[in-house]
């Protein structure tokens, strides 16, 4: 792998990665007050369109980073409607 | 502009746009309680290298959409650390 795609795959696993601290965070404190669900709702609907986009230009990391930071997306917005 | 680059344009928009309400709503709450500084460490610095990333692929559309993710994305960081 060259060293620009590595750099890609690494930036690709913070921003996925980023969301599972959130994620974490609202499942044990249960309190999503401070959380906008507007940022949820298009963020969640932004990472469906982006795994299609994946699917149809066939790029395996575009799809597996979307799907990962769908599940913790969606998981803060589910969070988000339960405990708002 | 074909119909896969305008699919992806649109997700560039929703998810680049999505850290906007709540930048907005941490700026007029003052209350981050909620909100996980660790995710906003990570995607800070994942989006720059996202950015560098784009420079070195020579993709505007990757430069563009990050360069705004971090404005937005920072702001709401820089929020957390002063209202935490």
């Amino acid at each position: 792998m060259d060293s620009v795609t590595a750099l890609g795959l690494v930036a690709a696993v913070l921003t996925t990665g980023s969301f599972l601290p959130q994620a974490i965070k609202t499942w044990k404190t249960k309190s999503t007050k401070d959380v906008s669900i507007v940022m949820y709702l298009l963020l969640c609907t932004g990472i469906i369109l982006w795994t299609a986009y994946g699917f149809l230009i066939g790029s395996i990391p575009v799809i597996a980073a979307n799907v990962v930071s769908f599940i913790f997306t969606f998981a803060i917005l589910a969070l988000k409607i339960k405990y708002k």
